[in-house]
Protein backbone atom coordinates (compact mmCIF):
# COMPACT_ATOMS: atom_id res chain seq x y z
CA UNK A 1 0.00 0.00 0.00
CA UNK A 2 0.99 3.28 -0.48
CA UNK A 3 0.72 5.97 2.13
CA UNK A 4 1.26 9.86 1.64
CA UNK A 5 2.60 12.26 4.19
CA UNK A 6 2.37 16.48 3.93
CA UNK A 7 5.57 17.54 5.77
CA UNK A 8 6.71 21.07 6.65
CA UNK A 9 10.14 22.15 7.95
CA UNK A 10 12.62 24.83 8.63
CA UNK A 11 15.25 23.92 6.03
CA UNK A 12 17.72 25.65 8.26
CA UNK A 13 19.61 23.20 10.09
CA UNK A 14 19.21 20.61 6.87
CA UNK A 15 21.73 19.74 4.27
CA UNK A 16 18.28 19.89 2.34
CA UNK A 17 15.81 17.46 1.37
CA UNK A 18 17.62 13.87 0.27
CA UNK A 19 19.50 12.02 2.60
CA UNK A 20 22.77 12.02 1.82
CA UNK A 21 26.28 10.35 3.39
CA UNK A 22 28.15 13.16 5.31
CA UNK A 23 24.80 15.66 6.63
CA UNK A 24 21.73 15.13 7.54
CA UNK A 25 19.05 15.75 5.14
CA UNK A 26 14.92 15.98 6.25
CA UNK A 27 14.47 12.60 4.53
CA UNK A 28 16.77 10.87 7.05
CA UNK A 29 15.44 12.21 9.63
CA UNK A 30 11.69 11.49 8.19
CA UNK A 31 12.63 7.72 7.49
CA UNK A 32 14.19 7.07 10.64
CA UNK A 33 11.21 8.27 12.41
CA UNK A 34 8.99 6.43 10.34
CA UNK A 35 11.00 2.88 10.54
CA UNK A 36 10.81 3.35 14.79
CA UNK A 37 6.92 3.75 14.72
CA UNK A 38 6.27 1.13 12.18
CA UNK A 39 8.91 -1.12 13.14
CA UNK A 40 10.52 -1.68 9.64
CA UNK A 41 12.57 0.38 7.37
CA UNK A 42 10.90 2.50 5.06
CA UNK A 43 12.47 4.81 2.28
CA UNK A 44 10.34 8.17 1.18
CA UNK A 45 10.19 9.87 -1.91
CA UNK A 46 9.72 13.55 -1.38
CA UNK A 47 7.90 15.34 -4.03
CA UNK A 48 10.77 18.41 -4.29
CA UNK A 49 14.40 17.75 -3.90
CA UNK A 50 14.97 21.22 -1.96
CA UNK A 51 18.67 22.19 -1.43
CA UNK A 52 20.32 23.22 1.72
CA UNK A 53 18.71 25.61 3.69
CA UNK A 54 15.32 24.96 1.85
CA UNK A 55 11.95 25.36 3.83
CA UNK A 56 9.09 23.55 3.08
CA UNK A 57 5.68 24.42 4.18
CA UNK A 58 3.81 21.59 2.05
CA UNK A 59 6.38 18.90 0.88
CA UNK A 60 4.42 15.95 0.32
CA UNK A 61 6.38 12.64 0.25
CA UNK A 62 5.36 9.36 0.08
CA UNK A 63 6.25 5.36 1.16
CA UNK A 64 5.37 1.96 1.17
CA UNK A 65 4.12 0.03 3.91
CA UNK A 66 2.28 -3.35 3.22
CA UNK A 67 -0.83 -2.38 6.22
CA UNK A 68 -3.00 -0.01 6.40
CA UNK A 69 -1.92 3.09 8.83
CA UNK A 70 -4.24 5.30 10.93
CA UNK A 71 -3.71 8.89 10.37
CA UNK A 72 -4.12 10.21 13.35
CA UNK A 73 -1.55 7.69 15.02
CA UNK A 74 0.94 8.41 11.95
CA UNK A 75 0.73 12.30 12.09
CA UNK A 76 0.94 12.08 16.20
CA UNK A 77 3.40 9.69 16.08
CA UNK A 78 5.94 10.66 13.91
CA UNK A 79 5.65 14.24 15.01
CA UNK A 80 6.93 12.79 18.53
CA UNK A 81 9.68 11.11 17.22
CA UNK A 82 10.49 14.40 15.23
CA UNK A 83 12.75 17.51 16.00
CA UNK A 84 10.49 20.84 16.17
CA UNK A 85 11.47 22.04 13.12
CA UNK A 86 9.83 18.92 11.36
CA UNK A 87 6.53 18.21 11.36
CA UNK A 88 3.95 16.24 9.71
CA UNK A 89 0.76 18.25 9.04
CA UNK A 90 -1.46 15.19 7.24
CA UNK A 91 -1.36 12.10 6.29
CA UNK A 92 -3.39 9.88 3.97
CA UNK A 93 -3.42 6.41 1.96
CA UNK A 94 -2.95 6.95 -1.68
CA UNK A 95 -3.42 5.25 -4.84
CA UNK A 96 -1.34 2.51 -5.56
CA UNK A 97 0.56 4.13 -8.86
CA UNK A 98 1.27 7.10 -6.70
CA UNK A 99 4.66 8.74 -6.74
CA UNK A 100 5.60 11.62 -4.80
CA UNK A 101 7.73 13.04 -7.70
CA UNK A 102 6.64 11.36 -10.39
CA UNK A 103 3.14 12.20 -10.18
CA UNK A 104 3.16 15.66 -9.45
CA UNK A 105 1.91 17.65 -11.98
CA UNK A 106 2.94 21.16 -10.49
CA UNK A 107 4.65 22.96 -7.81
CA UNK A 108 4.77 26.49 -6.17
CA UNK A 109 7.61 28.46 -4.33
CA UNK A 110 7.52 31.35 -2.67
CA UNK A 111 10.72 33.71 -2.09
CA UNK A 112 10.61 36.04 0.67
CA UNK A 113 12.64 39.64 0.49
CA UNK A 114 12.51 41.66 3.65
CA UNK A 115 12.42 45.23 2.73
CA UNK A 116 12.30 46.72 5.76
CA UNK A 117 15.61 47.56 8.40
CA UNK A 118 16.60 44.87 10.31
CA UNK A 119 14.46 41.64 9.92
CA UNK A 120 12.61 40.80 13.04
CA UNK A 121 14.13 37.72 14.53
CA UNK A 122 11.12 35.84 14.30
CA UNK A 123 11.46 36.42 10.42
CA UNK A 124 14.88 36.42 10.05
CA UNK A 125 15.37 32.75 9.29
CA UNK A 126 12.44 32.88 6.24
CA UNK A 127 13.70 35.91 4.54
CA UNK A 128 16.45 37.67 2.51
CA UNK A 129 17.13 41.16 3.18
CA UNK A 130 17.35 43.37 0.15
CA UNK A 131 17.30 46.93 -0.42
CA UNK A 132 14.56 49.01 0.41
CA UNK A 133 14.56 51.10 -2.95
CA UNK A 134 14.09 48.42 -5.11
CA UNK A 135 11.96 49.09 -8.41
CA UNK A 136 8.87 47.05 -7.53
CA UNK A 137 7.54 47.58 -10.56
CA UNK A 138 10.21 46.60 -12.46
CA UNK A 139 10.83 43.58 -11.32
CA UNK A 140 6.71 42.72 -11.25
CA UNK A 141 6.86 43.70 -14.88
CA UNK A 142 10.28 41.07 -15.96
CA UNK A 143 8.46 38.02 -13.70
CA UNK A 144 5.46 37.99 -16.28
CA UNK A 145 8.14 37.16 -19.12
CA UNK A 146 8.36 34.27 -16.96
CA UNK A 147 5.21 32.31 -17.68
CA UNK A 148 4.95 30.24 -20.53
CA UNK A 149 7.67 27.34 -21.86
CA UNK A 150 11.34 28.45 -21.86
CA UNK A 151 14.51 27.01 -21.87
CA UNK A 152 15.82 28.22 -18.59
CA UNK A 153 19.16 26.87 -18.81
CA UNK A 154 20.65 30.14 -17.98
CA UNK A 155 18.73 29.57 -14.36
CA UNK A 156 20.19 26.18 -13.71
CA UNK A 157 23.22 25.47 -11.31
CA UNK A 158 26.79 27.44 -11.70
CA UNK A 159 28.05 23.44 -12.95
CA UNK A 160 25.59 23.13 -15.82
CA UNK A 161 22.44 21.00 -16.46
CA UNK A 162 21.85 17.41 -16.99
CA UNK A 163 19.48 16.17 -19.22
CA UNK A 164 16.54 18.79 -20.69
CA UNK A 165 16.52 22.56 -19.50
CA UNK A 166 12.77 23.48 -20.70
CA UNK A 167 10.29 23.90 -18.50
CA UNK A 168 7.02 25.28 -18.27
CA UNK A 169 5.89 28.10 -15.64
CA UNK A 170 1.99 28.59 -15.29
CA UNK A 171 2.17 31.92 -13.00
CA UNK A 172 5.30 33.95 -11.93
CA UNK A 173 5.07 37.30 -9.60
CA UNK A 174 5.88 39.65 -7.09
CA UNK A 175 3.39 40.59 -4.25
CA UNK A 176 3.48 42.94 -1.50
CA UNK A 177 3.03 42.12 2.29
CA UNK A 178 3.85 44.60 4.61
CA UNK A 179 7.77 44.77 4.87
CA UNK A 180 7.73 41.71 2.50
CA UNK A 181 7.89 41.32 -1.10
CA UNK A 182 7.27 37.76 -2.19
CA UNK A 183 8.15 36.03 -5.73
CA UNK A 184 5.05 33.50 -6.17
CA UNK A 185 6.32 31.14 -8.54
CA UNK A 186 3.91 27.89 -9.80
CA UNK A 187 5.78 25.33 -12.74
CA UNK A 188 5.44 21.70 -14.08
CA UNK A 189 8.74 21.32 -12.75
CA UNK A 190 11.85 23.25 -11.89
CA UNK A 191 15.85 23.19 -12.64
CA UNK A 192 17.85 22.40 -9.70
CA UNK A 193 18.28 26.16 -8.44
CA UNK A 194 16.07 27.45 -10.64
CA UNK A 195 13.97 29.49 -8.06
CA UNK A 196 16.84 31.03 -6.66
CA UNK A 197 18.68 32.01 -9.77
CA UNK A 198 15.13 33.73 -10.87
CA UNK A 199 15.00 35.80 -8.06
CA UNK A 200 18.32 36.72 -8.30
CA UNK A 201 18.06 37.69 -11.97
CA UNK A 202 15.01 39.67 -10.90
CA UNK A 203 16.28 41.30 -7.91
CA UNK A 204 19.44 43.29 -10.36
CA UNK A 205 16.17 43.88 -12.54
CA UNK A 206 14.70 46.03 -9.25
CA UNK A 207 18.01 47.26 -8.10
CA UNK A 208 18.28 48.89 -11.69
CA UNK A 209 21.84 46.54 -12.57
CA UNK A 210 19.63 45.00 -15.11
CA UNK A 211 17.28 45.68 -18.02
CA UNK A 212 13.94 43.71 -17.77
CA UNK A 213 14.09 43.34 -21.31
CA UNK A 214 16.68 41.11 -21.58
CA UNK A 215 14.47 38.36 -19.28
CA UNK A 216 13.26 37.14 -22.96
CA UNK A 217 16.21 36.53 -23.83
CA UNK A 218 17.85 34.73 -20.85
CA UNK A 219 14.87 32.38 -21.64
CA UNK A 220 16.10 31.23 -24.98
CA UNK A 221 19.05 28.87 -23.70
CA UNK A 222 21.55 31.49 -22.27
CA UNK A 223 24.50 30.03 -20.38
CA UNK A 224 24.24 30.34 -16.44
CA UNK A 225 26.40 33.19 -16.85
CA UNK A 226 24.20 35.47 -18.50
CA UNK A 227 21.77 35.57 -15.29
CA UNK A 228 21.97 37.00 -11.88
CA UNK A 229 23.23 35.42 -8.95
CA UNK A 230 21.29 32.51 -7.06
CA UNK A 231 19.55 34.15 -4.20
CA UNK A 232 20.34 32.88 -0.47
CA UNK A 233 18.51 29.69 0.40
CA UNK A 234 16.74 31.14 3.19
CA UNK A 235 13.95 33.14 1.66
CA UNK A 236 12.69 30.33 -0.03
CA UNK A 237 9.64 27.61 0.60
CA UNK A 238 8.35 24.99 -1.60
CA UNK A 239 4.64 26.10 -0.60
CA UNK A 240 2.82 23.05 -2.18
CA UNK A 241 2.50 20.42 -4.52
CA UNK A 242 -0.15 19.22 -7.24
CA UNK A 243 -1.43 15.61 -8.43
CA UNK A 244 -3.93 14.97 -10.72
CA UNK A 245 -7.45 14.79 -9.46
CA UNK A 246 -7.18 10.98 -9.15
CA UNK A 247 -4.41 10.33 -7.42
CA UNK A 248 -3.96 13.46 -5.23
CA UNK A 249 -4.56 12.72 -1.62
CA UNK A 250 -7.25 13.24 0.54
CA UNK A 251 -5.76 14.76 3.51
CA UNK B 1 21.23 62.25 27.23
CA UNK B 2 18.03 59.62 26.65
CA UNK B 3 18.54 57.45 24.13
CA UNK B 4 15.66 54.65 23.12
CA UNK B 5 15.30 51.57 21.33
CA UNK B 6 13.12 49.49 19.63
CA UNK B 7 13.10 46.13 20.24
CA UNK B 8 11.83 42.83 18.55
CA UNK B 9 12.82 39.23 20.53
CA UNK B 10 11.39 35.55 20.27
CA UNK B 11 10.45 35.59 24.04
CA UNK B 12 10.69 31.53 24.07
CA UNK B 13 14.25 31.08 25.30
CA UNK B 14 13.85 34.05 27.75
CA UNK B 15 12.65 34.44 32.00
CA UNK B 16 10.65 37.80 30.43
CA UNK B 17 11.72 41.20 29.78
CA UNK B 18 12.97 42.07 33.34
CA UNK B 19 16.70 41.63 34.54
CA UNK B 20 16.34 38.86 37.54
CA UNK B 21 18.33 36.52 39.62
CA UNK B 22 18.59 33.12 38.43
CA UNK B 23 17.40 33.12 34.76
CA UNK B 24 18.17 35.27 32.01
CA UNK B 25 15.54 38.32 30.99
CA UNK B 26 15.86 40.03 27.60
CA UNK B 27 17.04 43.33 30.07
CA UNK B 28 20.27 42.13 30.96
CA UNK B 29 21.33 40.79 27.53
CA UNK B 30 20.69 43.71 25.92
CA UNK B 31 22.30 45.53 28.73
CA UNK B 32 25.16 43.59 28.51
CA UNK B 33 25.31 44.28 24.78
CA UNK B 34 24.83 47.90 25.23
CA UNK B 35 27.64 48.27 27.99
CA UNK B 36 30.02 46.19 26.03
CA UNK B 37 28.92 48.94 22.62
CA UNK B 38 29.41 51.76 24.84
CA UNK B 39 32.27 51.23 27.32
CA UNK B 40 29.87 51.78 30.53
CA UNK B 41 27.31 50.26 32.28
CA UNK B 42 23.74 50.73 31.53
CA UNK B 43 20.45 50.51 32.72
CA UNK B 44 17.54 49.44 30.47
CA UNK B 45 14.09 51.06 31.20
CA UNK B 46 11.48 48.57 28.98
CA UNK B 47 7.87 49.74 28.20
CA UNK B 48 6.23 46.42 28.57
CA UNK B 49 7.71 43.97 31.13
CA UNK B 50 6.46 40.81 29.20
CA UNK B 51 6.77 38.02 31.04
CA UNK B 52 8.40 34.82 30.11
CA UNK B 53 8.36 32.79 27.15
CA UNK B 54 6.21 35.89 26.05
CA UNK B 55 7.60 37.61 22.53
CA UNK B 56 7.74 41.81 20.79
CA UNK B 57 7.81 42.98 17.92
CA UNK B 58 7.56 46.30 19.06
CA UNK B 59 8.91 47.10 22.36
CA UNK B 60 10.77 50.46 23.71
CA UNK B 61 13.65 50.64 25.95
CA UNK B 62 15.29 53.89 26.73
CA UNK B 63 18.17 54.25 28.65
CA UNK B 64 20.53 57.01 29.78
CA UNK B 65 24.31 57.90 28.02
CA UNK B 66 26.01 61.12 28.52
CA UNK B 67 27.21 61.24 24.73
CA UNK B 68 25.11 61.28 21.61
CA UNK B 69 25.25 58.02 20.18
CA UNK B 70 25.16 57.34 16.36
CA UNK B 71 21.69 55.65 15.25
CA UNK B 72 23.52 53.33 12.49
CA UNK B 73 26.08 52.23 15.13
CA UNK B 74 24.35 51.72 17.82
CA UNK B 75 21.77 49.57 15.98
CA UNK B 76 24.55 47.12 14.33
CA UNK B 77 26.89 47.26 17.18
CA UNK B 78 24.50 45.66 19.30
CA UNK B 79 22.57 43.67 17.05
CA UNK B 80 26.33 42.14 16.37
CA UNK B 81 26.72 41.55 20.26
CA UNK B 82 23.31 40.17 20.61
CA UNK B 83 21.96 36.57 19.94
CA UNK B 84 19.77 35.93 17.13
CA UNK B 85 16.95 36.18 19.12
CA UNK B 86 16.76 39.45 20.05
CA UNK B 87 17.04 42.49 17.14
CA UNK B 88 17.29 46.43 17.84
CA UNK B 89 15.21 47.49 14.78
CA UNK B 90 15.73 50.82 15.32
CA UNK B 91 17.30 53.55 17.76
CA UNK B 92 16.97 56.69 18.48
CA UNK B 93 17.33 60.42 20.38
CA UNK B 94 14.97 61.15 22.83
CA UNK B 95 13.81 64.27 24.96
CA UNK B 96 14.91 64.62 28.01
CA UNK B 97 12.07 63.58 30.27
CA UNK B 98 11.06 60.20 28.16
CA UNK B 99 10.94 57.23 30.08
CA UNK B 100 10.03 54.12 28.10
CA UNK B 101 7.57 52.77 30.57
CA UNK B 102 6.43 56.05 32.31
CA UNK B 103 5.67 58.16 29.10
CA UNK B 104 3.75 55.27 27.21
CA UNK B 105 0.30 56.41 26.77
CA UNK B 106 -0.69 52.68 25.14
CA UNK B 107 0.37 49.41 24.16
CA UNK B 108 -0.62 47.04 21.67
CA UNK B 109 -0.84 43.12 21.86
CA UNK B 110 -1.35 40.34 20.15
CA UNK B 111 -2.71 37.18 20.35
CA UNK B 112 -2.07 34.56 18.04
CA UNK B 113 -4.27 31.02 18.07
CA UNK B 114 -3.50 28.15 15.28
CA UNK B 115 -7.05 27.08 14.32
CA UNK B 116 -5.47 24.39 11.48
CA UNK B 117 -4.27 21.15 12.86
CA UNK B 118 -0.70 20.88 13.46
CA UNK B 119 0.94 24.27 13.67
CA UNK B 120 3.85 24.39 11.16
CA UNK B 121 7.40 24.65 12.37
CA UNK B 122 8.20 27.97 11.41
CA UNK B 123 4.90 29.34 13.09
CA UNK B 124 4.70 26.91 16.04
CA UNK B 125 6.55 29.26 18.83
CA UNK B 126 4.28 31.80 18.38
CA UNK B 127 0.55 29.90 17.78
CA UNK B 128 -1.40 28.76 20.79
CA UNK B 129 -3.35 25.80 19.24
CA UNK B 130 -6.97 25.56 19.68
CA UNK B 131 -9.94 23.67 18.60
CA UNK B 132 -10.63 24.44 14.74
CA UNK B 133 -14.41 24.61 15.56
CA UNK B 134 -14.45 27.48 17.79
CA UNK B 135 -17.33 30.03 17.93
CA UNK B 136 -15.70 32.62 15.83
CA UNK B 137 -18.65 34.93 16.18
CA UNK B 138 -18.99 34.51 19.84
CA UNK B 139 -15.72 35.63 21.09
CA UNK B 140 -15.92 38.57 18.21
CA UNK B 141 -19.03 39.72 20.15
CA UNK B 142 -17.80 39.16 23.75
CA UNK B 143 -14.68 40.61 23.05
CA UNK B 144 -16.84 43.80 22.45
CA UNK B 145 -17.33 43.97 26.01
CA UNK B 146 -13.96 44.79 26.93
CA UNK B 147 -13.22 47.98 25.14
CA UNK B 148 -13.93 50.96 28.09
CA UNK B 149 -12.87 51.61 31.48
CA UNK B 150 -13.33 48.65 33.64
CA UNK B 151 -12.04 46.97 36.83
CA UNK B 152 -9.80 43.97 35.45
CA UNK B 153 -9.30 42.40 38.75
CA UNK B 154 -10.57 38.92 37.48
CA UNK B 155 -7.88 39.11 35.14
CA UNK B 156 -4.66 40.20 37.06
CA UNK B 157 -2.45 37.25 38.38
CA UNK B 158 -3.48 34.14 39.90
CA UNK B 159 -1.89 35.58 43.79
CA UNK B 160 -3.87 38.76 43.43
CA UNK B 161 -2.71 41.90 42.61
CA UNK B 162 -1.42 45.06 44.41
CA UNK B 163 -2.23 48.16 43.26
CA UNK B 164 -5.52 49.80 41.01
CA UNK B 165 -7.04 47.24 38.56
CA UNK B 166 -9.45 49.69 36.79
CA UNK B 167 -7.78 49.68 33.40
CA UNK B 168 -9.00 51.70 29.96
CA UNK B 169 -9.03 49.27 26.66
CA UNK B 170 -9.14 51.33 23.62
CA UNK B 171 -9.60 48.34 21.48
CA UNK B 172 -9.97 45.03 21.67
CA UNK B 173 -11.42 42.68 18.40
CA UNK B 174 -10.50 38.93 16.95
CA UNK B 175 -9.64 38.98 13.37
CA UNK B 176 -8.72 35.21 10.94
CA UNK B 177 -5.98 35.52 9.49
CA UNK B 178 -5.92 32.44 7.57
CA UNK B 179 -5.40 29.19 9.70
CA UNK B 180 -5.07 31.51 12.45
CA UNK B 181 -7.39 33.78 14.93
CA UNK B 182 -5.58 36.97 16.21
CA UNK B 183 -6.82 38.40 19.68
CA UNK B 184 -5.55 42.04 19.02
CA UNK B 185 -6.15 44.57 21.95
CA UNK B 186 -4.63 48.25 23.08
CA UNK B 187 -4.80 50.10 25.75
CA UNK B 188 -3.62 52.53 28.40
CA UNK B 189 -2.30 49.76 30.43
CA UNK B 190 -2.74 46.43 31.31
CA UNK B 191 -2.56 44.46 34.64
CA UNK B 192 -0.01 41.51 34.64
CA UNK B 193 -1.24 38.73 32.77
CA UNK B 194 -4.37 40.14 31.78
CA UNK B 195 -4.42 39.73 28.24
CA UNK B 196 -3.39 36.04 28.46
CA UNK B 197 -6.27 36.23 31.07
CA UNK B 198 -8.43 37.67 28.47
CA UNK B 199 -8.06 35.40 25.67
CA UNK B 200 -7.97 32.07 28.17
CA UNK B 201 -11.72 33.51 28.81
CA UNK B 202 -12.70 34.19 25.51
CA UNK B 203 -11.39 31.11 24.55
CA UNK B 204 -14.07 29.85 26.63
CA UNK B 205 -16.77 31.54 24.97
CA UNK B 206 -15.94 30.40 21.83
CA UNK B 207 -15.54 26.72 22.85
CA UNK B 208 -18.82 26.87 24.17
CA UNK B 209 -18.22 26.47 27.95
CA UNK B 210 -19.25 29.84 29.28
CA UNK B 211 -21.85 32.40 27.89
CA UNK B 212 -20.09 35.60 26.57
CA UNK B 213 -22.68 37.64 28.43
CA UNK B 214 -21.19 36.80 31.67
CA UNK B 215 -17.94 39.44 30.40
CA UNK B 216 -19.42 42.53 31.99
CA UNK B 217 -20.09 40.94 35.02
CA UNK B 218 -16.55 39.87 35.38
CA UNK B 219 -15.53 43.47 34.34
CA UNK B 220 -16.93 44.54 37.47
CA UNK B 221 -14.05 43.44 40.28
CA UNK B 222 -14.76 39.57 40.49
CA UNK B 223 -12.33 37.91 41.67
CA UNK B 224 -9.72 36.42 39.79
CA UNK B 225 -11.38 32.96 40.08
CA UNK B 226 -14.31 33.90 38.11
CA UNK B 227 -12.19 33.84 34.88
CA UNK B 228 -10.56 31.84 32.69
CA UNK B 229 -7.74 29.96 32.66
CA UNK B 230 -4.63 32.19 31.46
CA UNK B 231 -3.60 31.25 27.96
CA UNK B 232 0.02 29.96 27.17
CA UNK B 233 3.01 32.59 27.02
CA UNK B 234 3.83 31.12 23.33
CA UNK B 235 0.78 33.03 21.52
CA UNK B 236 1.31 36.55 22.84
CA UNK B 237 3.07 39.24 21.28
CA UNK B 238 3.97 43.00 22.73
CA UNK B 239 3.35 44.64 19.00
CA UNK B 240 3.69 48.34 19.40
CA UNK B 241 4.04 50.84 22.23
CA UNK B 242 2.49 54.59 21.86
CA UNK B 243 3.92 57.56 23.32
CA UNK B 244 2.58 61.77 23.24
CA UNK B 245 4.02 63.64 20.07
CA UNK B 246 5.91 65.06 21.49
CA UNK B 247 7.85 62.44 23.42
CA UNK B 248 7.23 59.95 20.53
CA UNK B 249 11.03 58.45 19.83
CA UNK B 250 11.18 59.66 15.74
CA UNK B 251 12.87 56.16 14.21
Amino acid sequence: MVHALALAYVGTGFAGWQRQANAVGVQQVVEEALADLVGSAVTLVGAGRTDAGVHARGQVASFLHPAPLARGALVHGLNHRLPDSVRVLAAAPVADGFHARRSAVAKEYRYRCWLGRVPPPDRALFVHPVRADLDFDAMAHAALALVGRHDFAAFGLAGGVDGPTVRTLHFAAWERRGEEAHFRVVGEGFLRGMVRALVGTLLEVGGGRRAGAELAALLAGAPRSAAGPTAPACGLALERVDYPVELAPLW
